[in-house]
């Protein structure tokens, strides 16, 4: 099975009502008059890192990839639980993990440790606390809203180039937790920008049941000369999100479209129909 | 580094106060006026069970072995997120998760899935809900308790080896979740015995301060003439437990001992003095 194959067999299982259908980063869980945030990413070798990579490097974005999807939800993080292979850069990986949990306020709840024959898979649990009810959901766009994004697109694609001025926006991403939390109240939707802007553009327009235009000339890109890859690149961690044209916004961000009823594709790029999300970005599995 | 010394390293890192220090197998988060049990655990190709095993059989042992953390706490499960990679078997490993799910009531709150090139490692995160504070941990075993197991340990051995009687002993154990939860109010120190119970007597003794006197010929074993082996191999998802010789227990349990004040060993097995942990069970990486 593929990513999306599996993903599909899985909704056939039993879900809770908090799983959003497994249709959103995050699971929801209202407990004892809160509602938490819980995310789990991975990260594997030769899949989401190359075996030469910085460890600490993998491990800062482990944890920004999670704080992310919390950060999408407008949720103060808690704690996070580690699942960790035993490999060669222990030592590099740990250190990392402790300058990302100091540079984002947060702690090691727990997790677990275990010794491994092949490539290193890396687990994060991440745990927060919403700030906001209802908690901001993909599937709430609606006609007539506005489209932003918070931060430029790309800077990781050129890091990931060995461009000097973004190579920390690939090695070492900043999660959006405070933007998000300012946006929470007033957008219609909102997600973290992972497989890239058109892709998670796509997404969150097919489960609004909506269209998403969006106009390229609007997009912040990190090179201008090329951006159709920038807006197809992931790994920038900015926020996608949807809200009335007449709301004033808490943070800066960049309008970049409108919202309109469902047409036949639910992407529009400069007038141009996108159906088909192939080719949008970056699709695993 | 091996799991002793990554786990010291990781106590190092900005920890949780409800992380215990990284001396219990969960987390406890007091979250509005209840208290959230959070555990993570992974199972690796190779490691914790063969290429050729039936990956709906490793589902289950999953979540039992996450389940079986929440008993030990006396948690009541509310949910699990799965950490998936992709691999030849999903087929079979959703067939196993179904079951597991639906056999213990559980549901699934969200997750991820990875696509990765080499042995496959899965990861699980179960929240459970604290049924009774303070929540049981390893650490509160007092001197003149009695000390108790709720069955007998060797059968996921047999199973292992291929005694029919015992295969679903080993391929589909059942975490004590009811004992756990009807035990939680009485015990003075709980864990579940994954990795043998005369190694996890030791750890128990060793992180209460005291010292566990164990009377083999009382330990429940599923072979007589192989106790020794019984009482050191582990995934019989038993729980260990201390309490007070007067206490009533609501549950059937074996009483295999009695805590005594901090001797030179942690442990006495039969009178003998066993300080080291070596050899007592099994120890991973």
């Amino acid at each position: 099975m593929n990513e999306t194959e599996f993903v599909a067999a899985l909704r056939k299982l039993p879900l809770h009502p908090g799983a959003r259908g497994l249709e959103d980063d995050c699971a929801v869980l209202p407990v004892g008059g809160e509602t938490l945030i819980i995310t789990h990413d991975m990260m594997a070798e030769d899949t989401h890192f190359h075996r030469d990579a910085d460890m600490a490097d993998v491990a800062w974005k482990l944890l920004a990839a999670n704080l992310s999807d919390l950060a999408a939800k407008g949720a103060e993080p808690l704690g996070v639980l580690l699942g960790y292979s035993l490999g060669s850069s222990d030592a590099r990986f740990l250190a990392g993990l402790d300058e990302a949990l100091r540079a984002h306020g947060v702690t090691l709840m727990g997790g677990d440790t275990v010794a491994t024959t092949g490539t290193s898979t890396y687990g994060m649990t991440a745990i927060g606390r919403a700030t906001c009810l209802p908690v901001p959901s993909r599937t709430g766009a609606q006609p007539g809203d506005a489209i932003y994004v918070t931060g430029p697109v790309g800077r990781a694609m050129l890091g990931y180039e060995g461009d000097e001025e973004h190579l920390l926006a690939f090695n070492r991403p900043v999660p959006r937790l405070a933007e998000g939390i300012a946006l929470a109240p007033l957008v219609s939707a909102m997600m973290d920008i992972s497989d890239g802007l058109l892709l998670d553009c796509w997404r969150m327009a097919w489960i609004s049941g909506v269209t998403l235009a969006i106009e390229s000339a609007a997009v912040p890109v990190a090179a201008r000369h090329r951006s159709g890859e920038c807006m197809r690149w992931g790994d920038d961690y900015e926020l996608l999100f949807t809200a009335p044209e007449a709301a004033r916004l808490p943070v800066p961000a960049i309008r970049i479209g409108t919202v309109r009823s469902r047409e036949h594709a639910p992407l529009l790029l400069d007038q141009t129909p996108l159906a088909d999300p192939a080719n949008l970005g970056y699709r695993h599995g």
